[in-house]
């Protein structure tokens, strides 16, 4: 670790010369000027990989929404809120070699956001939000004709049948990689320290065990040295 | 202030043996397991209100919603995470002889909140979520039969026609005072560290000066204290 410091100092890690873009954190969707949807994603797992990816000698585009977890050290940052936000900034930081998108992003928005707070007006009738879907951030990138990333990977948060969802996002999306974890509460992950997780490639999926999130993001790190090398 | 700090740890301040319920921060309304409902309050008023009443003696229950900040010390800590929670935490804390209703409250929850993440589907479609209303914290309080403080407050963040919607809503409610003040994104008061705020009680509107929040704070912990000698 304090080797791969120094290298990357030196502009000498084996991601020397390689640009990532990584996405993390959650994306808050207006209500109105006071509300929004928002989701349990700390940002822990995405800014720990491109903690990790930067001390490999990358160039680490983080791109990331209200995040509880403050950003890494070392990295171009880019603060976004929403899922459109988000895909504007990722389509801006291209081209890369890798994009890895571990943001999670909501998957819609609420097109009828009003400017002026909603207020309760007495009858008991609650509001009606019109839901639009939210642009595919991953697929986007993943299935570009020009400047499409050489390595593209993803991530999933499911809350059961973990490698069946994964393995079928993977081929829907089009990307490279998925990597899936549960984040059932039970299992403490979306808040919490530790991580579980399943890479899904083209070549099948590897359980990795319990570890921490830095330890995953370093794991993940090397890899994605090696898919680049 | 250092006299206060005194007098509080001497239990000789001038809200000693007042028992004050004080609420605070968002709510999390949830919609699965990973997605909810937020609203933009940090805390941060709610939280330097405690902690002004607690300088001034009183014993404080401090029912928090999960806040950006972290909660005062010398008080009791209720974390909750829903309305439904924190009006159940707030009638637990009773009797009492104020409180204080700081918190963002959302005014609707879920009504068909799923066990498991909801997932797109392929078919473009979004969720329908029904919402119902949320019990009405400070009405429920301010018109109890029994046990009712003798002081109950009321905040109003509005983002327009800020006193004439404050007004209307201290009779709405029942309570005895409202403090209102303006939320509109171009304030930057809804997560920043000021607060212009307008005193409605039974006499009429007071209009202070922007002040920080530790200030207004403690401007409303003397009022709190003057109205219960």
């Amino acid at each position: 670790e304090i080797l791969s410091a120094i290298e990357a100092a030196l502009g000498a890690g084996p991601l020397a010369g390689r640009r990532i873009v990584v996405t993390s954190g959650p994306t808050h969707e207006p209500i109105d000027p006071v509300r929004y949807i928002a989701n349990r994603s700390s940002g822990a797992q995405g800014t720990a990989l491109a903690r990790a990816l930067a001390t490999l000698g990358a160039e680490v585009v983080f791109v990331t929404g209200p995040a509880a977890v403050p950003p890494p050290q070392g990295v171009e940052i880019v603060r976004v809120e929403t899922a459109r936000e988000m895909l504007a900034a990722v389509e801006a930081a291209l081209p890369a070699d890798a994009a890895v998108c571990a943001a999670a992003v909501a998957d819609w928005h609420v097109a009828n956001a009003a400017d002026q707070k909603m207020k309760k007006d007495g009858s008991g009738r609650a509001p009606v939000l019109d839901f639009a879907e939210n642009p595919d951030i991953l697929a986007r990138i993943a299935r570009r004709a020009e400047d499409r990333p050489r390595l593209v990977v993803g991530f999933a948060a499911e809350t059961h049948d973990v490698v069946a969802h994964a393995e079928a996002k993977r081929a829907r999306k089009g990307c490279d990689w998925i990597v899936a974890n549960d984040v059932s509460p039970a299992t403490g992950i979306m808040g919490g320290a530790e991580n579980e997780v399943t890479l899904i490639t083209g070549s099948g999926a590897e359980a990795w065990p319990r570890l921490s999130k830095d330890e995953v993001a370093q794991r993940l790190a090397r890899r994605i040295a090696e898919a680049l090398a």
